[in-house]
Parts: C-alpha cells; sequence; structure tokens
C-alpha cells in the first residue's frame, strides 16, 4: 500500500512519486502544517486550491485535543478532519521536548505536563507509534530525542544513541500492529508506513553512525532530524548533503521542519524530497508575503494605495481577485479573513515553487532553475 | 440606474426586484454586514456561494480606517474590496450615537472622537452623503439622530423632528452631487440611490409624522430605523406593521438592523423588504449556529463525538464536508477555520431563508411557510 519510486533525476535533485492509502504525493513535496487538525486559517478545500498533495498533523496536540481515542472512533484522521489525501504525524517527541521544565526523559520514555490543562501524560516509543496508529496517517515518524542547539559531542553522540534504541521499539511496535499482533491498539489505516529519523547534530560521523543504524532497522523513508534549530546555513546545508548521501536512494528523504523557499530549493539539490514548516501559514498571518521578488511586509505604509495584487505572477485567488492595498486594510484593521488570503497566497507560492522544482528535474534544468530562483529571491527582502 | 419592482404580494409580504448600478437584488432581501469592507470570516466568493446578492458597508468604519478618499481614489468600494455586486452603506450615524461620552451632538451635526486615535472629527447630514458619494455604494443612507431606548415623547418627537430636517438636508446635497453642481465631492457611482429613515420610537403618531414628512422630500426607498434597540418584541411587530402600512408601496422598504430569523419571517409577513444584522456572523464567531430545528451551541459536550452535519437539510460546504465533532475541535481549540465554516454555514441559513421565503410569496403560500417556519424555530433551541 505505500511505496516510493525515483522517477528522475537532476545532480543530487530527485524527482519521484510516493503511493499512500490516500493517493500519490509527488516529490520533491512540501506539507503544509495543519497543528491542531486543520492547517491554520485553511479550509480543506482551500488546500486542495493551493496544490498541497499531503499535510502534516501534531501527534502531541491531537493526543490531548481531543483525543486520539475520540479521533479513531471517527474512523482516523483523515475522516474525522474531511481531508480524504494523504497525512503524515509526527511522532510527539519535538514538541515534548519544547516543553522545557515541564519534562522529564529518561531511556522508557518522556513524562510531561500538557500546555492545555497541565495533566501528566507520559509518550514512549511505543505509545508514539500507538497514538499515530489510531490517527491513521499515511506516514508515523518514530520517535526520537530532541536536542537543543548547541548540544556538545557527547550529548549528541549519546542522545542519537538513544534515538536508535527507540526507533528499534517504534519499529517492533509498528510491526506488531501492522502483523495484527496487536489488534487491541484500534489502528484505523492498514496501510500506514513508517520512517525512522537520522539524529547526530552537527557532527557528521554520528549523523553516518545514525544513519546506519536507523537503515539496518529498517523502515519505509527516511528523515533528517535536528536541524534548522538554529545552526548557521551553511552547517545545515553541509549536514543536508553529507547525510542525504548516505541515506537509501530508494526511500524518500524528508528533511524536518525546513524552511524558507531558498532552503527549500537548496536541500533539493541536496537530494531532500519531502518538507514541512510553519514559515508559509505563520508569517502570512503576521502580514509578511512571499512573491518572486522577495517578501513583502503587507502592514508598510507603502502599499496604502498600490492597486497591484501581492505578486503579479501568482494565479491564487487572493492575487486574481485583491489589491495589495486592499490586503493591507484588512490586516491593519484585524480582519480574519487577512489571515485568510495571505495564508492562501503564501501556500500557493510555497506548493507552485514545488512544481516548478519538479518541472526544472524532469527537464534537466534544476541547476539553471536553482541559480534564477536564488538570484530573484536575494534580488530584494523588500521590506525586511 | 435605480428602480423598484413589486413582482407579487401574498398578504403584506412583497416580492420584488430592486436594480442597481451592480446588479439586481431580489427582494425579501439579507444584507450581511461588512462593516470594515469585509464580512467577517467571509472572502468575497465565500460570500456570493452563500448566495448574498447585497451586501452592507459601514461609513463611519470606513471613514475613520483606510478613509472615503482612499476608498474613492481606488475607484470605489465595490473594485477596492474586490465585490462587483451590490452594496448599501449606512450613514455612520448610528456608531457615532453609540460613542457614549464621546460625541456631542447639534444641530449641525455630530462632533465625535475616533475609537482608534481619539482624533476629532465632524458629522453631518452634508458630509454623511459626501462620504458615501466616495464610497459608491449603490444605495446611501440619510443621516439620522439616533435615540437611546427607552425614551420619552417629547425627546422622540424631537429627536424626530431633527431627523426629517437632516433628511431634507442629506436630500439636498445628494442632489447637488447627482445634477452635477458638486463635482468637488468626487462621487464615484454615478447611479447610487438614496433611502430615507422613518424615526418615531415606539409612538405610532410620530412614525406616522416621520413617515408622511420623509416621503414628501422623497427618495429611493424608506428604511425603519429605532427599533431592534431594546424594546417587546410585540412592540417592534407592532411599530414595523403600522409603519409599513403608511410608506409607499412603489418603493422599498428596509428594516435596519433586524434580526433573528423569526424576525425576518415575522417583518416580511408585514410588508418589509430588507434586513441586515450582525448575528449570524457574530454569533457563527462565538460558535452559535442557526439550523432548521433552533439553534446550537457547537462548544457543547453533546457534539464530541456527533458525526452528523450542522444541520442535515443544508447544502452548505461546510456541512456537507465536516462534522459537528470536527466542527467543536475547531472551535474550542480556538482555530480560525471554525469562524470561516460556521459563518458559512449561518448566511447560508439566513440567506437560504430569504430564499424560502420569497418561493413561498411567489406561490402564494407565504402564511402557511410562516406558520411551519415558527413551529420549528421554536421546537427547540437546543443548547440555550
Amino acid at each position: 500500500m505505500f511505496s516510493f519510486a525515483l522517477l528522475a533525476t537532476d545532480g543530487a535533485a530527485r524527482l519521484g512519486e510516493l503511493r499512500t492509502p490516500h493517493g500519490v504525493v509527488q516529490t520533491p513535496a512540501f506539507m503544509p502544517v495543519g497543528t491542531q487538525g486543520s492547517v491554520k486559517a485553511m479550509r480543506q478545500r482551500d488546500l486542495e486550491e493551493t496544490g498541497a498533495q499531503i499535510i502534516l498533523g501534531n501527534t502531541y496536540h491531537l493526543y490531548l485535543r481531543p483525543g486520539d481515542q475520540l479521533i479513531a472512533r471517527r474512523g482516523g484522521l483523515h475522516q474525522f478532519i474531511g481531508w480524504p489525501h494523504p497525512i503524515l504525524t509526527d511522532s510527539g517527541g519535538y514538541q515534548v521536548f519544547s516543553l522545557a521544565g515541564r519534562r522529564k526523559i529518561d531511556e522508557q520514555g518522556a513524562e510531561f505536563r500538557s500546555h492545555l490543562d497541565g495533566s501528566v501524560h507520559m509518550l514512549s516509543p511505543e505509545s508514539a507509534v500507538d497514538i499515530q496508529a489510531r490517527l491513521g496517517s499515511d506516514i508515523a515518524m518514530v520517535l526520537d530525542e530532541c536536542l537543543a542547539y548547541p548540544a556538545s559531542r557527547d550529548e549528541t553522540a549519546q542522545s542519537m544513541e538513544r534515538s536508535v534504541r527507540w526507533a528499534a521499539r517504534c519499529r517492533a511496535q509498528f510491526a506488531a500492529i501492522r502483523d495484527g499482533a496487536r489488534t487491541d491498539v484500534g489502528a484505523t489505516n492498514p496501510g500506514q508506513a513508517q520512517f525512522g529519523i537520522v539524529q547526530g547534530g552537527i557532527f557528521q560521523d554520528l549523523r553516518d553512525q545514525s544513519a546506519d543504524a536507523t537503515m539496518a532497522i529498517g523502515f519505509e523513508g527516511y528523515a533528517i532530524g535536528g536541524l534548522s534549530v538554529g545552526e548557521p546555513i551553511d552547517v545545515m546545508h553541509a549536514v543536508v548533503s553529507d547525510t542525504a548521501r548516505v541515506l537509501s536512494p530508494h526511500h524518500a528523504r524528508y528533511l524536518m521542519g525546513a524552511g524558507t523557499p531558498e532552503d527549500l530549493v537548496e536541500c533539493v539539490a541536496r537530494g531532500i524530497d519531502m518538507f514541512d514548516c510553519v514559515l508559509p501559514t505563520r508569517n502570512a498571518r503576521n502580514g509578511q508575503l512571499f512573491t518572486s521578488e522577495g517578501r513583502i511586509n503587507i502592514k508598510n505604509a507603502r502599499y496604502a494605495e498600490d492597486d497591484g495584487p501581492i505578486d503579479p505572477t501568482c494565479g491564487c485567488y487572493t492575487c486574481r481577485t485583491h489589491s495589495r492595498a486592499y490586503l493591507r486594510h484588512l490586516y491593519l484593521a484585524g480582519e480574519m479573513t487577512a489571515g485568510t488570503l495571505n495564508t492562501l497566497h503564501n501556500l500557493t507560492f510555497y506548493l507552485d515553487t514545488m512544481g516548478r522544482i519538479r518541472e526544472a528535474i524532469s527537464l534537466r534544468t534544476f541547476d539553471k532553475f536553482r541559480q534564477e530562483f536564488l538570484r530573484s529571491a536575494s534580488r530584494l527582502s523588500l521590506d525586511s
């Protein structure tokens, strides 16, 4: 029910296709983030209109509210939220590790206090698998330990080794559910796949060890975790390059939590197939818009009487219908429609960029595309 | 460029058609309220989908931000907000009179302090006409004095007489602009119509005087103002009945600021053609939804695992796509999409109700429709 096919390459850039129980995803792919079962400010049909083929759901948030058991009783996350297309869920680990002062980690897992009501919960490798099985996402992620940046080599090595042990436990639990040994979990998607996560911080030998150990366990795909956490951009690029190089060419590669439009292009150039990031949605709600000529802050006074669209090259509803002057007014007036219209544009920009990337790879003109894209993106960050 | 045609009657209920420079409006009509140039949580295409044929814009808000001059330079309100269909603007009077302690009224007009920055402004009958001429709405309203409820007969009489004098000044200014004597105003819609407003509180003899005096000045349509301000429902109904009866049968009649679905049906039965109210949009954002079987509060625990739509008889996107369980989750999680989906439903319910009203009048079955509608609406206010 799950497969990845590599259709073409252009340098290290890859054109591929993920087949999942809820449909096909063309890669390189960008996944809008739907933390609480909703990509903020978007209805599901708006998302379809942007060209999104897969979205991400957050296990931590959905476990706490409305609860994975409730979602399972509704038939799973796809059914509950009315999104019939592919969904990837994270493991909840990143959110739990971000609860500084509200969580305690040991080999067994992480004990944490809910940000909603202070109630105490336990997230273990096994329970992270169970929750995602009940959510019924098409791609589930293993629970890994997430380190703050910077971290020493020793800390990073120990943490990476624990993540490998957790990955093995996650895979065992996943296999038990898949093979019918654990029907009590109440899984809702028999075709669910599971991705491992490579850790190791900025230490390439640790990354290599992690990649080898994770591939030895064996997953349907592999993610690179622990980047986009504050490290310099050239360090991130180097780790992505060198890690992608040692990962299986026959499996999808997912760079977690990245990034800017430039990051997407640069990391596709280094062999990445999948991305997720809150940047296009969060920035939209703050009035920062991505355009083919750089970023603009719609609240800037220069747009008060600007009758042009956000981006004349964009075909989204917002650009087809409204001027910068109107969008600025909606933003300053605090109208929630500002968030809706801006998000529709930013996601369209991201998804269009992925489409252009895929086209360039298929035409074997990706390097030319990349140079031109980075030139216009850096030409002006108009209002920064 | 502006006309009203009466197509059929059924008792006092009227089926009609308003022709405006931006298209036809079938009456009885409900106008969603777009205070700041946006019906809250709705994009213009969402509004079209609900069946809205005309929306209302608030002169007070648009004058202060982004400014009527800026909107005029953009070509007028239709162009600025991307809504090519009919628009009615209020005069700004109601908002200014609501600024208790921040406004001073005399025969000349109202001096007030902006709720945004405390700056001092003057709204006179003439300037209310000028601002609306620049906004370029299809229907402009005269500036009237709005009394708090309850008010004595003397207060009401004096206020009503001032409103009549202001109406005459408004009409003179409107005529000067329309006839080309005041090109300096910068009007953006040469086919704009102007409605007078009947005042007189709950005193029918004052209502009659006001109606006669306002019709003697002569407008393209007539509104009933000063109701839905806290008076008992049977008083409101009596004033509407008796005032509609003395108004010209050849002009549209607009009941300002009403109301609940039951109010719409009851006031159509008394001869009203047009309505506006924030109820469907505001209540939607607070989780209160209108259904064919009464109102529901989506946050109620009873909907936590309810897989049915808000209203099984509704064909809106929200009802076609999402369960009460998901909508409850979105609301409790504070997702802005809750506001969008709920507003889409509530406005669809209102606009569908108007369509059913029009159909019943054309079939001469309005009284039967009315009885059935009120019976199911009162059957259960499910969660109140």
